[in-house]
């Protein structure tokens, strides 16, 4: 019998935060620290690797949680962008299992980007045992502070051509939910300038997905190693880092506010804050009234975050 | 006839914010600066009046807002706490008038504590024009990012004062309900430490609570101005600096998360943003899994916001 997907999705993200952290500290002078942490009651825990208060990185962290358990039916689908599959009424014992990576790095200097990655596998089955549902989700953002145009296009480029390798349809789809999913409602804006966004994927085999996830995973590295390598050393003046603070203050409007796995995160008994908040930046900023003048590269970031665009090249 | 509540409600927020202004002003080397704004299409509009970079705040501001017209039922019942008299159901076209004073005032100096006060009065009528419900709501707080328990001791005496000359059941009621509401649940402790907060409040003749809301008004600035006062050129390090950022995080994490106010802003159309997103600090930092070592004046604040006191002397 072939290893069951959870295995598999559960070895390649313990593989892929080890070769994530691995090229991350490559471009810095501290490593990352790791701890362990486990659910109490509930089944499973997680391995959370930090890096704090580097030469290049500023503060992030990549966490791996495996979870499982019993929860209500109403909490599975909060897990869900739609509720298909799921029998939410006359069911009181959905058993369900959850693992992924999930990635913020906030670097220090200002011209090079924040970037989020997350990636994660879900199954559910009723309460006799019989398989419910699965399916995959994630993805992979950036936001810079400064739109430096040719890092947006190589962001997407990989990425596009990670997927484009299975089927052509995937990344115009993935963009667009990207764009949406990370909207902030209240400015008007996107949080930065996308990458690609999915969930409920279950729309052909497991196995096939999960290609296409650990394809999405490859191209991570050398999509945002590189832009990181070429801007930290970028000169830049206490007036780049405030404008750096103040856009890591929508970063902080976005989770709080909107992020789905953040809010079920902090409502669900027993999961761990600090890796939840983990995401959140060293420094985080906000003036009254604040809007950068006309024809300022702060100006151009803001623009870009106000209207998609698309950056991959191809 | 005599004047309406809504009427005499309105001209004590326009003569409070003049006087609480004026007072800040006083410890300051900069003014507060004012902009006014209008709701569109809507009814209404605010003053609002903000200080930044000051020598003693860091950032602050003072909020007018007298705003009316049409909300849906469920709108109108997310601005209040219980929903009694509001007819949710068999009627289209609730017509509401709203108006208030909303303050969030952050120091520069670690040792001072930050404040918020807020009185607000509400009014809702029936379609064909009869009158539905009235109620005031509001209340003012403490946020230390270091505990001087003589500070506590001041600001919750003086409020305490103010309720007692109307009814001594007030201020213990209004004192719970405050350290209940501004909990920040996923970190299991309150914002700060507390003061007084109410919502609903119509149990007794609209003249008698506005009394009660200016006697309340009239205790802000002697429980606050003398704190300020004494602790705006206490000595500090640059590590206190750091502490206070990471507590203002923690403000920031209530604000966005929790505060209904802020919740039913930011998703209302027409609403702005600017004046809503006000309270937040100039400057908030996360750091991961922080906790500060047992016996240090921080973990003597934690701990205060752990466990409600009974801080009114008399």
């Amino acid at each position: 019998m072939d290893t069951p997907i959870r295995q598999q999705m559960e070895a390649l993200v313990h593989r892929k935060q080890l070769e994530i952290t691995q090229a991350l500290e490559s471009l810095d002078t501290v490593k990352f620290q790791t701890d362990t942490w486990a659910r109490g009651n509930d089944g499973g825990g997680g391995t959370s690797m930090v890096i704090q208060n580097g030469d290049t990185f500023e503060k992030g962290g990549v966490n791996v949680s495996v979870v499982y358990g019993k929860l209500t039916p109403q909490a599975v689908s909060a897990m869900r962008d739609n509720h298909k599959n799921l029998e939410l009424t006359h069911n009181e014992g959905t058993k369900f299992f959850a693992c992924g990576l999930s990635m913020v790095i906030h670097p220090h200097n200002p011209h090079a980007p924040t970037t989020h990655l997350n990636y994660r596998y879900f199954e559910t089955w009723n309460a006799d045992g019989s398989p419910q549902a699965w399916w995959f989700g994630g993805g992979a953002d950036l936001t810079p502070s400064y739109l430096y145009e040719e890092d947006a296009e190589h962001f997407h480029t990989l990425h596009k051509r990670a997927l484009d390798k299975h089927d052509k349809n995937l990344y115009p789809k993935f963009k667009k939910w990207c764009d949406d999913y990370f909207y902030i409602a209240h400015r008007e804006e996107m949080r930065g300038i996308g990458g690609i966004f999915f969930d409920d994927f279950d729309d052909r085999p497991a196995t096939d997905i999960l290609k296409i996830v650990e394809d999405c995973f490859d191209a991570f590295i050398p999509s945002y190693i590189p832009i990181v390598a070429r801007r930290k050393d970028t000169p830049y003046t206490p007036e780049q880092k405030k404008w750096q603070a103040i856009r890591r203050g929508r970063y902080v409007e976005f989770n709080l506010i909107y992020d789905r796995g953040t809010q079920f995160g902090l409502r669900t008994p027993g999961s761990r804050i600090e890796s939840i908040l983990m995401s959140l930046p060293e420094h985080a900023s906000w003036l009254y009234n604040h809007h950068p003048e006309q024809g300022t590269p702060e100006a151009k970031l803001l623009e870009a975050t106000h209207h998609p665009k698309n950056w991959a090249k191809e």
